[in-house]
C-alpha cells in the first residue's frame, strides 16, 4: 500500500478537522445561555429544525435505498453481465456519500439551534463576542464538511484500490452526495422561502404585525428555515461541490498514473493538496476574530485571505518538497486568483456602496417595475466577468498543464483535464472557509429574532443586524467562489464522462457486446446530435429552477391559508393572550418541500436519461454542455440578483432615496421578495442539478453505449 | 448561365410581390380618411416616424461607410494581400445589404402610417372591413421584406457569380442586413418602450390622464415608437433572418455542388424553395380575410396555415418536378411543422384561455412579487418544447439528410448542414405572413389611439380593441417561428463559419502565409480553448439584452423630465387649451434611443473580435455556440415572459381576479411594465445580435486564423 503516504495524512487532518469541531462545538455550548424566553424559542427552533431534517431524511432513505438497488443491478454495468463485487462496491460508496454528508448536515444544524441563542445573548457583552460565537458556530459545520468529505473520499479511494480496478465507485460516493444535496438544498430552499414568504405576506401585509413576532403561527418555521436551507442545504450543497471536485480530480489523475508518465503522482497531488486545503482553513478559523478596528465584515474576509495565503504556500512547499508537477500548482493557484477576483467582482453588484446596488434603490423611486427591471438588468451583466473567469482558469489550466502529456495528443488532454480539476480545487481549498462564514449568516440572523423575542433592547439588536448584514456582503463574495468550483468541476466531470464512455467502450468491445467501439475524443459541436442535446440540456436549468419557484408559491399559499385559520379560529391569539399553533406550519412547511422538489429532481434525472436513451453519449455530451453553461448563467444570474435587491432594500431601510415607508421602499421590498427564491431556492439549487446530471450521465455511460436509439 | 432558370423566377416572383405590395398599397389609400382631427395626429405620427428613421439612416450611413471601407480594406483577406475585386464586390454587397433593408423598413412606415388611420375609421363600418384594412396595411411591409430578401440575394449571387468563385459576398450582404437590424431592432426598441414607459408614468401616474390623451407630450411618441419599433424593427430583424437563412443555406449548397456529388442542385432548391415560399405568401394574403364566423385571430392563423399547405405542396411537386432530393423536402417540411408546434406551445403559455396566464392572474393577488415569480417562472418552462423543438428539427434534418453524403464522412456532414438549413428555410417560407401580422400589430394599436383622440366612439374603440388583442395573440404564435428559425439558421451559419475557416486555411496554406493547416473537422467541447468561447459567447446575450433595457431606462427618465417641464412652463397644457410640444418628445426618444445602442452593439462586435484574436478559430467557434444556446434561451423567456404578463394583465381587465382598479390589476400592470421592454426591446433584439455575431465571425475567418494569440 505506497498510498498510505498520501492517504493516512489525509485521514489524519479529516480527523484533526473533527477534533477541532468537537472543540468548537463544546466552546459554543459553553457559552452562557440564561433568558428563558430566548431558551424556549431556541428549543422550538431545534425541534422544528430536527423534524424537518428526519422527515427528508426518511424520504432520502426510500429514495436512495431504491436508488441503490438500482445500481447494484446495472451500474456499472448489468450485475448479470459483470463483476458482482463491482457493483457492490458501486451501491455501498453511493450509500456512504448519502450518510456522511446528512452526517455532516445532522451536526451543522445541531450546532447552528445552540449557537444562535448564544449569540443574541453574547451581543449584550458587546459585538466580539457575539460574532466569535456567531462564527465558530458556523465553523462547526464548515469543520465537519470538509472532513467528511475528505475522509469519505480517501476510504472509498482505498477500499476500492480504485488506481487498479477502475475508477467508478469514486463517482457513485460522488453521486450518493449529490443525491442528498438535492434533497437537502432544493428541499429546504422550498422549506425557508415558503415560511419567509407565508410569514411575511400573511402576518406584515394582511395583519400588520411586525416581522418576527411570536404571535406570528410562521414565524418559528421561519426561523427554522433559515436552519435547513442555509446551513444544511448549504453545507450539503458545499459537501457535493467539493466531493465532486476531488472525485474528478481522481478519476483523471487515476487515468494519467496508470499511463505510468509524468511520474505517477497525479493522484498523491490530489490528495495532498485536498489535505493541505482542510489545514489551511482550521488555521484561516483560528485566526478569525474581530480586531479594535474594522468591522466583522473584515474580519470574515481577513481569515478567508489567511486561508488562501496558507494554501497557496503549502502546497508550494509540498509540490517542492514531493517533486509533484509545478504546472499543476499553477493551475490550482490560478483557481485561487480567479475564485477571488470573481468573488470581488461579484461583490460590486451586490454591494450596497456601489452604484449598481445604489441605482436600482434610486429606480425604485419610479415604482417596482424599475426596480427589477434595473436589479434583473445588473445582474444580467454581472454574469459576464464570473464566466470569462471560470473560462479563463480552464484555458490558463490547460496551457499550463497540456504541455506535461509531451507528443501525445491524447495524454495531452488528459493532463489539460486534470489541471482543470486541480483549478477546481485549489478554488475549493477554501470550502471550510465559505461554509463557515455560509452557515454564519443564518446564526446571526436567527439571533436577531432571537433578540427581539427576548426582548434585549435595541443596542443588542443594533449589534446583531451589523453581525447579519456582514453575513449578507460576505455572503456574495463565497456565492462567485462557489459557483465558480461547481463550473471548473463540471467541466472536469465532462472529463470524467468521456474516461467513462471510453473505458465502457473498450470493455464491452472486449466483450463482444459492441461490435465496434473507436475511443471518442470529444464532442463535436457540429454533430447535430450534440447540438441536439445542448439545446436540451440548456433548458433544463431554467425548467428545474422554474419548478421549484412555483413550488415556493404553491406552498406559501397552503401556509397563508393555514395563519388566516388560527387567527380565526385560535381565541385570544391576535391579543397575544393565546399560542400560536407553530408546528401545524412548520408541518405545511415540510411536507410541501418534499412533496414540491419531487418533479423538479425528477426532471433532472429523466430528461438526463431520455436524451441518452436518443441520441446516445453524444447527446450527452452536448446535454452536460448545455446544462453547464445555462445553468451557470442563471445560477450566477439568480444569485447576483437576489443579493442587488436585499442589498437595495437595506440601503432603502437605511434612509437613502425616501427611507423606510416611501413609495421607493415599497417597491424595494417587491424587489427583495422576488429576490428571495431566486437567491435561495432557486439559483443554488442548480448547482447541484448540474452535478447530479453528469453523475447520472458518468454512471450511466455503459449503458448509453449499448442502448440508444440514434447513436 | 444555366442559372438562369431559377433565378429568373426567384426574380420574376420577387418583383410580383413588390407589384402585389404596390396594389395593396395603393388599395389602402383608396380608403376614405374623413375626420379631420384623426388626419392631423396621423400626419404627426408620420412625421415623427420619418424624423426617426432619418436620422436613423443617417447614423447607420456613416456607420455602414465605416464598416464598408474597412471591409474594402480587411475582408475577406487584406486587400494588399489578394485580389481587389474579391473585396470590392463584398463591400458592395454589404451597402447593397443595408439599403435594401432600409428601404423595405422605409416602405412599411409608409403604409403602416396611412393604414392605422383608414383603419380607425374603418371601424365605423364593422370590424370586417377594419380588419382588412390593418392587414393589408401590414401585408405591404411583409411583401416588400421578403421580396427585397429574394431580389437581393438573387442578385448578389447572381453578380458574384458565386458558384465558382468564393461565396463569401452573400455573406457580406447578410453583414449588411444584420447591422441595420441592428440598429432598427435594437434602437427602435429602445425608442418604443421609452416613449411608451415614459407617457404611461408621467401621465397615467404621475398626472391622472387617460391613455392616448392628446395633453401628454409623449403621446405622438408612443404612437411612432409602435411603428418604429414593431414595424420598422421587426421588418428589419425578419430581412435579416430570412437573409442569413438562405445565404448559409446557399453557401452550403454550392459546396455541395461544387463537390459534383448529388446532382448538382443544391443551390437550384434553394433558390426554388424560397421562390415558392414567397408565392405561397402572396396566395395566403389573398385569402385573409374575415368570414362570417369566427374572429380576426381566426381570420390571421388561416391565412397562415393556407401559406405553409400551400408551400409543402408546391415544393414537393417542384421536388418531383426538378429531380430534386426528397431528403432535402422532408427537412424543409420538418421545419415548417415543427415550426407550427412551437408557436402552438408557445401560444399555450401566453394565450388567456390557458392555465399559466391565468395563475399569473390569480398569483397577483397576492401581490406583484407574485406577479413576477409566477410569470417568470412560466416562462422559464416554456423555453423547454421551443429549444427541443430546434433541436428536433436539427437532428431530423441531419438523419434525413446526412445519408445523401454516402461513404464520404465530410460529405454527409455538408448535407446534414444543408438540410438544417433548408429546415430553417421551411421554417421561413411563411415570413411573409410572420412580418404582415407583426405589422398588423401596431397598425390596429395605433388606430385604437386614433380613434380615442378622433372621439369615433365606444362602439369603434370595442371593435379596435377586438383587433389590437388578436395582434397580440398572433404575435405570440409567429415569435415562436421566428426565434425557431433564427436558431436554425445560426446553426447553419456555424457550419458556414466552418466551410470559411478551412477554404480561407486552404488559401493562406497555397499562398505560404500559414505554415501549416490541417482543415477543422468540427469543434470539440473537451477543447478548453473551445470551452473558453463557449462560456463567454454564453455570457453576451445576457449583457447585450441588459444594456438595452438600462438603456430603455435611462433615456425613458429623460422624457419623464421633459414631460414635467412642459406641464410646468406650457400654460393651459393641463386644460387641454395650450398644444404640448411633441417633437421634443420624439427628439428625446430618437436621440436617446440611437445613444444607447452604442454600447450594446459594440459589445456584440468586440467580443467577438476580442475572443477571436485570444482563442483563434476554436475559440470562436465555441463562442458561437455559447452565444446560440444562451441567446436563443434568454430570448424565448424574454419574449414569452413579456407576452404572458400583458395577456394576463388583460386577463385581470376584463373582470376576472378582481378586475380594473383592484390590487391585483395594480400587480398586473407591474409585471406588464416589466415586460414591456423584455418583449419589445431586449428579447427580440437578441435574434439580430446572434446573427451579427455569427457573420463577423465568418467574415473574420481569415484574420483569426493568421492573428490569435492561443491557437
Amino acid at each position: 500500500m505506497e498510498q498510505l503516504w498520501y492517504l493516512l495524512p489525509a485521514v489524519g487532518v479529516a480527523l484533526l478537522a473533527f477534533l477541532f469541531a468537537g472543540w468548537l462545538f463544546a466552546w459554543v455550548k459553553k457559552q452562557p445561555q440564561e433568558n428563558e424566553k430566548i431558551r424556549e424559542v431556541s428549543g422550538l427552533i431545534r425541534k422544528g429544525a430536527n423534524v424537518f431534517l428526519n422527515r427528508e431524511y426518511k424520504v432520502l432513505a426510500i429514495f436512495a435505498g431504491v436508488a441503490a438497488v438500482l445500481i447494484f443491478l446495472f451500474l456499472p454495468h448489468p450485475v448479470w453481465q459483470g463483476d458482482i463485487w463491482t457493483n457492490a462496491i458501486m451501491a455501498g460508496a453511493y450509500i456512504v456519500g448519502t450518510v456522511f454528508s446528512a452526517f455532516a448536515g445532522k451536526i451543522g444544524i445541531a450546532v447552528a439551534t445552540q449557537a444562535n441563542s448564544r449569540t443574541a445573548e453574547a451581543a449584550q457583552k458587546g459585538i466580539r463576542p457575539s460574532f466569535l460565537c456567531g462564527f465558530r458556530g458556523g465553523a462547526v459545520m464548515g469543520m465537519a464538511v470538509v472532513g467528511a468529505s475528505l475522509l469519505g473520499v480517501a476510504l472509498v479511494f482505498w477500499a476500492t484500490g480504485m488506481v487498479t480496478e477502475g475508477n467508478t465507485a469514486l463517482l457513485g460516493f460522488s453521486f450518493g452526495a449529490s443525491s442528498l444535496a438535492l434533497f437537502a438544498k432544493a428541499g429546504g430552499g422550498i422549506f425557508t422561502k415558503t415560511a419567509d414568504v407565508a410569514a411575511d405576506l400573511a402576518g406584515k401585509v394582511e395583519l400588520g404585525i411586525p416581522e418576527d413576532d411570536p404571535r406570528n403561527p410562521a414565524v418559528i418555521a421561519d426561523n427554522v428555515g433559515d436552519n435547513v436551507g442555509d446551513v444544511a442545504g448549504m453545507g450539503a450543497d458545499l459537501f457535493d461541490s467539493n466531493v465532486a471536485s476531488m472525485a474528478a480530480a481522481l478519476v483523471m489523475g487515476a487515468v494519467l498514473d496508470k499511463s505510468g508518465i509524468g511520474g505517477g503522482n497525479a493522484v498523491a497531488t490530489v490528495f495532498v493538496y485536498a489535505t493541505i486545503g482542510l489545514l489551511a482553513s482550521i488555521i484561516g478559523i483560528l485566526t478569525a476574530r474581530m480586531g479594535k478596528r474594522g468591522g466583522p465584515t473584515r474580519a470574515l474576509n481577513a481569515s478567508t485571505y489567511v486561508t488562501t495565503a496558507v494554501f497557496a504556500a503549502l502546497t508550494a512547499l509540498a509540490t517542492w518538497l514531493f517533486d509533484f508537477h509545478w504546472a499543476i500548482w499553477g493551475a490550482s493557484a490560478v483557481g485561487l486568483v480567479v475564485g477571488t477576483i470573481v468573488g470581488i467582482v461579484t461583490d460590486y453588484f451586490t454591494d450596497d456602496s456601489k452604484k449598481p446596488v445604489q441605482r436600482t434603490a434610486e429606480a425604485s423611486e419610479s415604482g417596482p417595475a424599475f426596480t427589477l427591471l434595473s436589479g434583473m438588468s445588473y445582474a444580467l451583466v454581472s454574469t459576464l466577468p464570473a464566466m470569462i473567469g471560470i473560462g479563463v482558469s480552464a484555458l490558463a489550466a490547460y496551457f499550463l498543464c497540456a504541455p506535461l502529456g509531451g507528443a501525445d495528443a491524447l495524454l495531452c488532454q488528459e493532463y489539460a483535464l486534470f489541471g482543470i480539476s486541480m483549478a477546481a480545487v485549489g478554488m475549493l481549498s477554501i470550502v471550510g472557509m465559505i461554509i463557515s462564514n455560509d452557515a454564519y449568516g443564518p446564526i446571526v440572523d436567527n439571533a436577531r429574532g432571537l433578540a427581539e423575542m427576548g426582548n434585549l433592547g435595541e443596542e443588542v439588536l443594533e449589534i446583531t443586524d451589523k453581525l447579519d448584514s456582514a453575513g449578507n456582503t460576505v455572503k456574495a463574495v463565497t456565492k462567485g467562489f462557489a459557483i465558480g468550483a461547481a463550473g471548473l468541476t463540471v467541466i472536469a466531470l465532462l472529463g470524467a464522462f468521456l474516461s467513462e464512455v471510453n473505458a465502457a467502450g473498450a470493455r464491452l468491445f472486449a466483450a463482444g457486446t459492441l461490435p465496434n467501439f473507436t475511443p471518442i475524443n470529444g464532442f463535436d459541436i457540429m454533430n447535430p446530435t450534440v447540438f441536439f442535446g445542448m439545446l436540451v440540456g440548456a433548458a433544463i436549468p431554467a425548467v428545474f429552477s422554474a419548478l421549484l419557484m412555483l413550488g415556493v408559491n404553491r406552498n406559501a399559499m397552503r401556509m397563508v391559508a393555514e395563519i388566516r385559520r388560527q387567527f380565526r379560529e385560535i381565541v385570544g391569539l391576535k391579543e397575544g393572550k393565546a399560542q400560536p399553533e407553530y408546528d401545524k406550519c412548520i408541518d405545511i412547511a415540510t411536507t410541501g418541500a418534499l412533496r414540491e422538489l419531487i418533479p423538479a429532481g425528477l426532471l433532472a434525472i429523466i430528461s438526463t436519461l431520455a436524451v441518452g436513451f436518443i441520441g446516445g453519449v453524444h447527446a450527452i455530451g452536448g446535454f452536460l454542455t448545455g446544462n453547464i453553461v445555462s445553468g451557470l448563467l442563471l445560477a450566477l444570474f439568480m444569485s447576483n440578483s437576489g443579493g442587488l435587491w436585499d442589498n437595495a432594500k437595506k440601503y432603502v431601510e437605511s434612509g437613502h432615496n425616501g427611507g423606510k415607508g416611501s413609495a421607493a421602499h415599497k417597491a424595494a421590498v417587491i424587489g427583495d421578495t422576488v429576490g428571495d427564491p431566486f437567491k435561495d431556492t432557486a439559483g443554488p439549487s442548480i448547482n447541484t442539478q448540474i452535478t447530479v446530471v453528469s453523475l447520472v450521465a458518468s454512471l450511466m455511460s455503459t449503458v448509453f453505449l449499448t442502448v440508444s436509439l440514434f447513436q
